[in-house]
């Protein structure tokens, strides 16, 4: 993972903890807002339209609270089909629902098909626009839909969860709290152990079934081994139903990286109930994989077929995949351009692992070669020390109302708050629960765990509400 | 005051408030930083040198503060020298001083002397980047000179002691809290009356000296019947020893305008020992002034002679001013452009007058106008809410370790806090104050009001470095 390639494989899985299904009635109205390209500067004083999803069906007017998602990289609809927890909740808050769509994304371009032509249109995708974005509109929501003394919560889940998260540190006269779902706000520069990410992942298979993270361990060193020889690679190939042949080493690399990320994927997304996101997939799935991957002592053939049975899981669980393309990690039409860029610019997030004490092939971090990569892709170069500087990296005591929530399950939780700063630094631990469980809509199949955390989310949601109010009586805003 | 042009007067004059007696030792070496040009963006990713001045004659490795100047709209060293308060405290802090330019003021030129050609060089002028100069010369400070553990307070004084303020709102990551002298935060949109500014200055006038406030009041009409007539026009300007003759209304107009903001430079530099400001000028110079300006009730020709001898107090006080001249109201060097531009985009302050409640004509504050002008001289529209959407307006609240200090005599602490917000907001008068009086060296003359004010600043600023290294102890930064 420490190629910067492999940064945004990760990442456009990432992006894609697609839709889910929501029981709860999702009507809401699609708005758009004349948003600033540049709230940084006067130079450019154009405006785009930034799309937001709006459901008023429970809102309690006036004063009723709204509970606000901060979007990340991707189409809001996917993440206001998502957070079911919105959803769930809206009535016994009364809350007005909004979900902002995060510029770069979606419909929300400032530059419609250019956007994404040169570094002078990327110039205004940074995290800062983003949150400048939510405030004004916020402001111009509260002002114009008579919701003055509404009290806002900032809610958000990954790179959403990180903006909600830092909303709050940046802008609590905005906002009176933020619910960060799983978002590793620590996975920047040294703040923790680049190889604690894929440890989380490898736990998560040797948790779920005996020889299975083993055989993964093993795989890299056999299919290294394959690819020694034409006739391995093309046994491999053929083994692996490839849509495309394998024809070099450097596809056989390209190989690899793409098995990681779906590792990973299945870390991010071993929920107990089958779901959809980036593919259809079972409950428990990494329970479905390790079931063909019992045995890490078998020769090369027999332990890379059982990878093959594993990888199935995955991409064919409802039988209808003809191929496997290591060009496709997750289901259809996602752009993971504009996170790619965010990776190359301000979200430099160091991984690393050892083999040893993870299941995956040894890999440095290198931020010169990855800034070199950004370099060629892009045009622009990463800024290592930005975000903490900006966000302040451990030091956050002086924010208050925040919870950050994390599943053990989950490989961001690495990045995660896992300890409560204060009494209104909160972290919320969901032992059972992947990528932002808490943020899905109810299900039976919850583990108790996450029916826990989301109970402890709405009581401090509701202290915050009431704390609002309480100074609304004393204090002139 | 309604007008640009009026503003920028007043904040060319607000700029200099320049060089005091320094009876402490302000030996210092100036250094220089890489600074991006553009925090904010990748697509510019240049530098610039940032000037900073170092003063490490007291400081005690490691662990001792530091006290960091946030510089404001002015050539560094003004801002050193006009700070005695550092120097007279940086032995008994063990502190390390540091004093930090403003992009585009002094020497730091993003782009040399093209810096102010045109809205795309001038683009990068806006409060956050220079609060991000700050956060991030900060760090560089602290990693280069061992200083890791060393708590940092900001502090400034009129639009520096703004940016101490906004800094501990937007970093309290990187400074311990933030000494905010004479301060107005609120005089944006609606937070606070727009005429109080000029009440305040009527306020002086009228404490100064029976008849004082009022003649200055009659003297607008008294100009305006002179104007009406060749000879009444040229009588003035022979009456008032003008370098150039009045020519017309429009020059009248502007001689109006020079007057009130001859009027405000006295409120603001009120104090009470002789001092070089912006002219040089004797203790408590508004008293001087209105020896002169006790009838009100002469005839217009009479009153006007008294304007005159007033002017001298503040133009000729030394003898050696042959002529007055509407183009000045400070003495030198000045550079106002910096913050004629800032006012024109982010700094939009409205200020108005009624002539009943102040001693002024009355002038409404009109922001289309207002913006207008701005369009025409720089090519950018002002942003009349992003202040407040940025930093909070009232509800700073959730910030801390911030002191407020304001003086009554001085007209800016119209827009100041001059309430306590909470615990360690906190509010500090000086009712004998002027513009940042507490900011100055100690002088025999200084009044009680400003010996306690030091006195309370400095507790409060040991007792944030106390809890800064409490906090040490208990929890790893």
């Amino acid at each position: 993972m420490a190629s910067p390639a492999g940064s945004w494989w990760l990442v456009l899985i990432w992006t894609y903890l697609g839709v889910s299904l929501v029981c709860s009635d999702p009507t809401y109205e699609t708005r758009y807002f004349d948003q600033k390209i540049d709230h940084f500067g006067f130079a450019e004083d154009a405006t785009f339209k930034q799309r937001y999803l709006v459901s008023e069906t429970h809102w309690k007017k006036p004063g009723g609270p709204i509970l606000f998602y901060t979007g990340n990289e991707g189409d809001i609809t996917l993440f206001s089909n998502n957070t079911g927890f919105m959803w769930d909740k809206a009535k016994e808050f009364g809350a007005m629902l909004v979900f902002a769509e995060h510029r770069y994304y979606g419909e929300s371009m400032p530059y419609g098909n250019l956007s994404f032509n040169d570094p002078i249109h990327l110039n205004y995708l940074t995290s800062e626009q983003a949150l400048a974005d939510f405030a004004v509109l916020i402001r111009f929501i509260k002002e114009s839909a008579d919701a003055e003394h509404s009290p806002v919560i900032a809610i958000g889940g990954s790179y959403g969860g990180m903006l909600a998260a830092w909303m709050r540190i940046k802008y609590p006269h905005v906002i009176v709290g933020a619910l960060a779902a799983s978002a590793p706000i620590w996975q920047f520069e040294d703040l923790v152990p680049c190889n604690l990410f894929y440890q989380i992942v490898t736990n998560d298979f040797k948790k779920s079934g005996s020889g299975c993270a083993e055989s993964v361990s093993k795989s890299w060193a056999a299919i290294n081994r394959m690819a020694e020889t034409d006739d391995g690679i093309r046994w491999m190939s053929s083994t692996f139903h490839m849509c495309s042949p394998l024809k070099c080493k450097e596809d056989v690399a390209m190989m690899k990286s793409w098995l990681s990320d779906i590792w990973i994927n299945l870390a991010m997304v071993d929920y107990p109930y089958p779901a959809s996101f980036l593919e259809p997939l079972p409950a428990w799935p990494i329970k479905e994989v390790c079931k063909h991957l019992k045995n890490p002592n078998l020769d090369d053939k027999g332990l890379l077929q059982n990878v093959f049975q594993a990888l199935n899981v995955y991409f064919n669980y409802t039988g209808g995949t003809p191929c496997l393309n290591t060009s496709q990690t997750a289901v259809g039409s996602l752009s993971d351009l504009g996170w790619n860029y965010q990776a190359c610019t301000e979200m430099v997030m160091p991984f690393c692992s050892d083999g040893v004490n993870d299941m995956f092939e040894p890999q440095k971090w290198d931020f010169k070669t990855y800034s070199d990569e950004c370099y060629k892709q892009w045009g622009v170069r990463p800024r290592e020390k930005w975000i903490t500087t900006m966000y302040g990296g451990k030091n956050i005591s002086s924010a208050s109302n925040i919870l950050f929530s994390n599943g053990d399950l989950d490989p961001w939780s690495a990045g995660g708050v896992k300890q409560s700063l204060s009494d209104s630094l909160v972290a919320i631990l969901i032992p059972d629960g992947a990528h932002h469980l808490d943020l899905r809509s109810n299900s039976d199949f919850d583990p108790k765990s996450v029916i826990e955390a989301r109970a402890l989310e709405v009581a401090y949601m509701k202290k915050w509400i009431e704390e609002y109010r309480q100074q609304l009586n004393i204090q002139d805003f």
